[in-house]
């Protein structure tokens, strides 16, 4: 055992947003700092001696991003020495989801830009934040199947297409569309609102639906499995 | 931001065992040093400067109770402040699965005893090691249904029965045995031999079985799914 430990600990967060025209995307600061100074990279930093993780999570992103996460979960803890080129940092990472059109997003503090990147076209990054994003894809692809948690990417009204659309950006594949739909609506905690899409071009227009959260915590209490 | 700080960086391990006799089990150390002295805890400690966090989990284990894992797994990092009594300690815990039998246990170091303790009589334990066990068992029960690593836990050669009283064990609850062995039979992993199980009263004794790992490993590539 080491008598005198120099080992710093940081959090990151691999944000996600998702929006129709844009897909699956993750939150991202180009830093303004050395080391990779103009590199792009999650947003995250040093956890505050008196601080929780989670609190130090959401003070980050609100610093760096102007963000503030709903959704935020635990991912992994990386810390593999040599990982940072300066010391020893464990990273203790968190995953969150976030609708876009939320939020203003805006660069400060040890970010000199932030920007919504598709998980498709992320740019070359620093540390190992590759590493951290593909090990949240993975942790996202593996519980939107059984855990309804794509409703806090969607809009609080959307298009059954929406959600489909939203499955296959996420799990990066087509889905059986007509399985998936008779499998959700089986579910019960999706409701039909009387309002109509708005399309844009000629069609029928279908009715939004809305995700109802109290009739899912019931379900979910009565220990019902919403595997996909 | 802090500027300075003051947070050590520890790994505590859940080191699950099994036997028939005892049942699931936690391996725990009893304290040599403050805080806490006399109270049995999780074997662990800080992580050394140079030193993975997965080779500090092997050390500690090596050094309090004389035991080395095969099957290690990260579970959760508890930063709480306050839940270490002198200064903030965040752990990065781990789970692991061992055959009892396999070791001699030897407490050394920090540790003045080490013992197996059946899953549901842990005694009181130091800072929250309890909510550390209570995850890591959450997380067997989760992973033991679509993941066969209960074989970690087993003899290289055992009565079907003795997988049953393992399911058992760790779910916490009886299991429908008919289709338990039409499940697991099916996935292709298991293979009878042709040794007799050594019976204590009478009756007809039944083939050992053994797992196939590279059977396993060849389905796992073939996108088997092995939900139970």
């Amino acid at each position: 055992m080491p008598t005198t430990q120099d080992i710093k600990v940081a959090v990151d967060a691999v944000v996600f947003g998702y929006t129709s025209k844009e897909g699956l995307s993750v939150l991202l600061i180009k830093r303004n700092i050395d080391p990779f100074k103009d590199t792009w990279a999650l947003p995250g930093g040093l956890v505050g001696n008196d601080e929780s993780l989670e609190d130090a999570v959401q003070r980050e992103l609100k610093e760096e991003t102007g963000v503030s996460i709903n959704y935020l979960e635990q991912l992994y803890s990386f810390g593999q020495p040599g990982r940072d080129p300066r010391n020893r940092v464990i990273s203790i990472t968190y995953y969150g989801l976030v609708k876009p059109d939320a939020f203003q997003i805006e660069a400060a503090t040890d970010a000199a830009e932030v920007e919504w990147f598709n998980i498709k076209r992320i740019p070359q990054l620093a540390f190992d934040h590759e590493d951290i994003i593909a090990a949240a894809h993975d942790r996202l692809k593996n519980k939107i199947l059984y855990q309804p948690i794509g409703f806090e990417l969607l809009e609080e009204r959307f298009p059954f297409s929406e959600l489909e659309k939203l499955y296959m950006a996420v799990l990066d594949r087509s889905i059986d569309r007509r399985n998936f739909k008779k499998k959700v609506v089986k579910f019960g905690f999706l409701e039909e609102t009387d309002e109509k899409q708005a399309l844009a071009g000629a069609g029928r227009p279908g009715n939004l639906f809305c995700f109802n959260q109290q009739k899912y915590f019931q379900l979910q209490k009565e220990g019902i499995n919403f595997e996909i």
